[in-house]
């Protein structure tokens, strides 16, 4: 753990992001799931997500544990599969990348119990972090031409 | 959840991986860990994938409690940075995908989590399901041609 | 915790319920909420209660951990407010009758804090258990006139 | 969830209660745990209680992770049977009725544990907040003609 | 974790003990919370206890989840200060002395809490199993001459 | 629980010890594995220590949950076997002697069970509280005559 003790707490956000590759007929289920009254799997892969990604600081051994004050997940249906987007939002320390990476990849894997059994061939892929900000590193954002710094922040802890 | 009360427990095993993407500056330090004495980042790494996998139950709402009998977890660096492959074995009513897949992810984002901030690029790719054995559907082995059924269990549950 | 090292598995089974008694205005929502495509309220409970249930023996100190192979989580809007009814299987040494009150209680606070600021005069009520089958007991069903043993078991354990 | 990261910490305080309404024999034991040297179950249920509010965000979904600051439970036997009462304080961005709610519940589903066998008629019920303090809606307290509002506060956040 | 994929459950039992030494004063209320109705210390240490037995495999990384048949916690208060000894039974494929060490540990430790701050100066010490039976090894206890194997078992796994 | 809603958040730090007396080939093992590169033992019981230090008020029932800034683990191997020194650090309201002693001795218990079966009669002895810093009782560090207080503190909370 890097010792956040000394240091003050700041307005922290991170967006991280995970594609779930699925077949065809997975990716006709998951259409349906979403917009049928009663649809429930990506619901249980959203509470399941965020749930998680409270407890980022009990599953990996660096993490501290945070004031985290909001995570959303949200689901992209795309030609590959589907796209989970999780924003992290605290008044913390540290920064909540990886509270926001837990998030998007536990929603994914909630997803793939699901249909283990009929497409096996699932890949979770590209977890990675979309944006940051907050903290001495200022903020930045991934573009398809690699980490841009949009806001340095001088002096800051 | 799939009720799975009426299945009676067979050996199950399940083999996943997944592939750490990182810069170069982050595979040295990688190698460099794994080859000296007190090198611990992978071990943490290894311990937190083991503890989540035993966990996955209260982490994927549509998994049982099992008995798991063994979980392993191995690392290769390879030129795009590190891959992580889990593999785990229990006597029990239902396969163990899902837990030998959240064991060899967790345990990339305890590598990530190391190096969040000197490398913000990272990414998780390419976790899925790379054999099966057990239960009724026999076991399977994925190759580059997709999912090959070796050895189909005749009237098994 | 009653020592059950000695006994034998055998098929259980418990559904529980309880009312979470809301205002008007509530009520109306959970109807929407159930009824149109993307109302997750009641999906997010599910699987809270579900996660809970699985959590049972982490919860009551009286309670063993058990082999859970299924949890069922049904809600019917009735006009008092909405009913929560559990139902648990596992072939297991000992009943699962609080895992199904674990369950369904969860999920009805889920659902209270979802409305704890609008609505703050719910309550959760009638909680208990309505059926319950395998094991020593034999099966019972709690009816209007109270327990009524159906099947009862000779000799077993 | 809602977002409370902009939210100033506030001292909070809820009170919540259920009651557990139980069989006369089942009463007269309770009375006699409570009354003799090593009569453990209302501890056990107390503790279990407190140990399960410090983990309420962990069990539902939509509550944050706070820094409560105390959980007291209090027990009263009454004609019924036995009353649960939680107080939980916290210095915090968001309320605590849930994790009192949570404290009492699982305290009584503690004591359920213990009789479930002898006594299989048990009910918990009439699980409510009974008063709230602190945050934006001011401080109000539970009567039988409803809820009173004791301590508006004007602008605050 | 060893794999105990293939090994065939058995009754398995272990008994740990450690002692927490402590000052004159914590003593004597060590002794008046043992002895009047609703003294609560030592109940609510044995109640975390034996909800950390429960969830070894979740602390300790080579532990396997097991089926936990019984956790026992008894408190003697000797010269020194209180000993505490934890046993555990299970059917199931490995020891349980992690579990009974576990157990004991956490309960001295809970009442090191109550006492940390008027009695800074407290140990736990002498934590070490007392007896194991059950799995290949053998039954054994521990005497003043060390280990002595009562009962060796020929074959068994 | 002490109530500490109302103290204001200091630095606080405790350093926590314990020793694991061990035999003299698990000595030796120990020693190899601290020297070669990929002996993990050592780590696997750092990473479970620290683990265990952040779910400290999940084990203990009298404590709070925490903002832990940091946790260290550090072995030495004794002539008796193996001694394990954890620090943590918090700017919280309460003091942190208890997450240094459960993250100490859960270390020394994941060495323990690496070798339960082959050296039987390890013993977890001499867990204590070194020193402490912040908080309204000031500073003080254990010596062979007893606690020294090297800084009161004048009139803090």
């Amino acid at each position: 753990m890097v010792d956040v003790t000394g240091k003050p707490p700041t307005a922290r956000r991170a967006v991280a992001r995970c594609l779930l590759v699925v077949g065809e007929s997975t990716r006709r289920d998951l259409i349906a799931d979403a917009s049928r009254p009663g649809g429930e799997l990506l619901a249980a892969a959203r509470t399941a997500g965020q749930m998680a990604g409270k407890r980022t600081a009990d599953l990996l051994p660096l993490c501290h544990p945070l004031l985290l004050g909001d995570i959303t997940v949200d689901f992209s249906i795309v030609s590959q599969g589907i796209l989970v987007v999780a924003g992290v939002d605290a008044l913390d320390r540290t920064g909540v990348e990886m509270e926001a990476l837990t998030t998007c990849t536990v929603a994914a894997l909630t997803i793939y119990a699901a249909y283990k059994s009929a497409d096996p061939t699932m890949v979770v892929t590209d977890a990675t972090v979309l944006e940051k900000s907050g903290g001495r590193s200022g903020s930045w954002r991934l573009t398809s031409a690699g980490v841009v710094v949009n806001n340095p922040v001088d002096g800051s802890v």
